[in-house]
């Protein structure tokens, strides 16, 4: 799709901001002209969050959060257990059990799940580093936080087949009915489960 | 709503993304990990972008277009008409209507429309630099491209006002149907009109 005539410096800007997910060429005109017509609030204040970003952020060595210290804030406070990892695919995932509160204890982040279909393998994934990192940590509680999906299952089942031996709890998040869920729009595999583990 | 635990650079970048037309946390979020994950196409890409529209891209001292050249290319061009100027309260209109294809003419640019209610006065609008434009060329046709709504057909009505006496031959867009409109689904008003203006 032709968005402007000519392919200067505002197709191009036009361009980058169409490629970012949930962005189509109409937002993304709409977000160009935005910053363009509020050049100090809007261009500039993006453009240099973007560079600190850019310099400042790092993916943490152990856990594999995106921060600015490394190790980072999650892996360097005293006050967190030691004694639970909780693992999960992304750092928006981590984002998510934060923001929650009720978790506080260590993360590790795999970088995604395995897929047959995606030609994910193990190797592609941050399951080496965990399995260094669990070594001579007995006594550890590793909670799975996968999605509820086959590539999700297979995952926690890959790395919960790896720890086998060791002194390690494995846990995983529970399934059942969301919190507010009407039984009526639920699905039958969730209501099914959720009778299964009922408590 | 507190996005990140910390207030470094992440939470930073998140907030000014959020801050764009169509985007919240979430999307911000999203967006946010996919340009650091990307740092090359994504991250970069982008910072470049907003980079050069900073430094290059400005506004026509003649119709008020954005472009990297000044005057802008659609005043440049030489194939275009010069007999007829499209009146559009902002730059998305004018590339709204490039994008037909079915205009040859030179645009003006208004900056908005005239607003009791957010208090917009013709002074701040770009109506001066439209009469000052029109001085001395007579015989121009006038194309009133403003939204059918009570502020564009409000700011159109004032711009005739102040162009009457001149040879100056005004018009406006039509009303009626959009193409592939159901009659069913249109409001009143919108049918009427198109009663009154049929041919």
């Amino acid at each position: 799709m032709k968005i402007v005539r000519d392919d200067g410096p505002m197709d191009q800007l036009i361009r980058a901001l169409a490629s970012l997910p949930g962005l189509g060429p109409r937002s993304a005109r709409r977000i160009a002209l935005h910053l363009l017509s509020r050049r100090d609030s809007g261009l500039r204040q993006l453009s240099h969050a973007l560079e600190i970003a850019e310099k400042e952020i790092r993916s943490c060595a152990i856990c594999g959060n995106l921060d600015a210290a490394d190790p980072c804030r999650i892996c360097a406070a005293a006050e967190r257990r030691r004694d639970q990892i909780c693992i999960v695919a992304g750092v928006s995932d981590l984002w998510a059990i934060e923001r929650t509160g009720a978790y506080r204890g260590q993360y590790h982040i795999l970088g995604g799940l395995l897929s047959a279909l995606d030609g994910v393998r193990p190797d592609n994934l941050r399951i080496q580093p965990l399995l260094e990192r669990l070594r001579g940590h007995e006594g550890v509680e590793v909670i799975m936080a996968l999605s509820a999906t086959v590539d999700g299952q297979a995952t926690a089942h890959y790395i919960a087949d790896r720890l086998k031996g060791g002194n390690i709890k494995i846990s995983r998040l529970a399934h059942g009915i969301p919190v507010g869920g009407d039984l009526d729009y639920l699905d039958d595999g969730t209501i099914a489960t959720a009778l299964k583990s009922r408590a």
